[in-house]
């Protein structure tokens, strides 16, 4: 399936690994990315976990997410530090040992100055038994694909690296498509006419997004389908529904 | 419970819910505001998750983390669209019938004008059996808390009212305290001497944050305790071993 455009829908889990996100010391950034990523692929994101540093819960995780969805990735605990725990924790996953990879030593011998690859580097070089590398162009420390999970670093331009490297190699599904129709109006005013419009066309999905701004709520009303003649049509008449509630 | 401090640790769920997030569109604003908000209550956030607007994977979630943890907090799906179904996945969730729910009506029909408390709004009024609502400040449609689930509205203006609403009658463990020491440099240089300070100090949990800019590689190390005495005697011998390293 390698690079293939699959008939089926294509999915995915996005794990977030970190107790900073979870204290609220450092603010992701990296689902969104992830969403718009793998969005543009034709890959489905179905759900998004964010997990402590703790290695049961990531094993549970990627344990649970592995068997539902065509991939995982993750992000974060693949440095160099006592916290960096997310590559024993895939091995333990998926039940194989933890060693010191050749490829990955290579690389990182190579990186620095002679002497300077520390025990605590060597860490950045323990891969999971049997997973492939994936190439870091910003650090060189690499990530890794076992299975169907990827594992990413947490550093935004490192992991955003990383998702470039990987994307040539994933099955992507039909590309869902989407119009955006801007309603000047709370959503309740035009809730029934929505509801009506979405069951009149089944193959697409509409999401309704209010926001408020100085007390003055807005609507914008999305679109969604594989099908582009009946995302046209659908959306048309979400235009013209709002176009008749104004006028 | 409600208002105490607790001598146990007091645990907490954010279960974020919304296509939107997932497909990218949305770019989500409340993890990190309420990963700092339970924070600083002194209410440990263990996990996160992000689903679709699908009931079964709303109810499974919920009942996933209802059961886990000492509190799950909801956001979205609870205004008056047909994509809005987060009232009708909780009740499934916890087994209990979704009417229209009289002190919801009577809020709400004070807040519309005469004849505007339309099918759609009352929508806003369907609040799963044995729930109590939560105030909503800003646009009176309330959010309920049901169990150990409080449910609350998407919009981060609105969502943040809520909190401010169901906080006092939280319990709340000891604050986690937390100390930050910069150190210029990647982490891997400092990764030894870290390793061998949180093993001094297993009181405290001491994380390495590093990060990236133009090439250059600086690091945030992070202790945190609920003991004031040993994050000072960890953090003091952070600061000792950025110091050393620095020469």
């Amino acid at each position: 399936m390698t690079g293939e455009k699959a008939d089926d829908v294509v999915t995915a889990a996005f794990l977030v690994i970190g107790d900073e996100i979870l204290s609220g010391r450092t603010k992701d950034k990296n689902i969104g990315f992830v969403a718009d990523y793998l969005t543009s692929l034709g890959i489905d994101l179905r759900e998004v976990r964010v997990v402590p540093d703790d290695r049961t819960e990531i094993a549970d995780a990627v344990n649970a997410l592995r068997a539902r969805y065509t991939y995982v990735f993750t992000s974060g605990g693949i440095g160099p530090t006592h916290d960096d725990i997310t590559a024993e924790s895939i091995a333990a996953a998926f039940g194989v040992p933890l060693n010191l990879d050749p490829r990955a030593v290579a690389l990182l011998e190579t990186h620095y100055a002679p002497g300077q690859f520390t025990p605590a580097r060597q860490r950045m070089a323990r891969i999971p038994e049997g997973a492939d590398l994936i190439e870091n162009k910003v650090s060189k420390a690499p990530g890794f694909r076992i299975g169907n999970v990827h594992v990413m670093a947490g550093v935004p331009a490192i992991m955003q690296a990383m998702m470039d490297a990987i994307a040539p190699t994933l099955a992507t599904g039909r590309i869902m498509l989407s119009e955006t129709v801007a309603a000047d109006m709370p959503e309740s005013r035009i809730a029934d006419r929505l509801s009506a419009i979405q069951d009149a066309h089944p193959e697409t999905l509409i999401g309704s997004y209010p926001s408020a701004s100085e007390g003055k709520f807005t609507t914008q009303i999305v679109i969604r389908s594989r099908n582009e003649a009946a995302l046209k049509a659908a959306a048309a008449d979400v235009a013209e529904a709002v176009a008749d509630i104004l006028g």
